[in-house]
């Protein structure tokens, strides 16, 4: 089975990425953008019957540093 | 409005950050993981009316390496 865990810096936590992703896009001419945030994206193939809360405990042991970065996780 | 982009490296572009994270997650005794994938998501605050065309403008020029990547586009 499939799980995807999302890690995205907190709000409020700076973004350097994420600005540096905007002013390109200004730079492009895509001048609607007003705010980037950056996070990155881990798709797991786990055993079956795998639960969310072992999910959970990878993100914090891990995947996430759960001082600056909240993450959620989407069983399917 | 906001749009959400995903970025993950094609299948069978060899993929060494998700092979790093499986092997540190067995290491961590998570066995049952038997893949790992890791890409990219960028949160866009973008002007309303924006189109799913601009913003896949956005990924061909900018956000994704479609050569070793592929995208996808989520607006809400």
């Amino acid at each position: 089975m499939k799980a995807t865990v999302t890690v995205m810096l907190k709000t409020g936590v700076l973004d350097p990425q994420g600005e540096a992703v905007k002013s390109a896009l200004h730079g492009l001419g895509f001048d609607g953008v007003s705010s980037v945030r950056q996070g990155k994206v881990i798709e797991l193939d786990v055993a079956d019957g795998t639960t969310e809360a072992e999910i959970g405990a990878m993100c914090e042991q891990l995947l996430a540093n759960t001082v600056i970065e909240s993450y959620s996780v989407d069983m399917s």
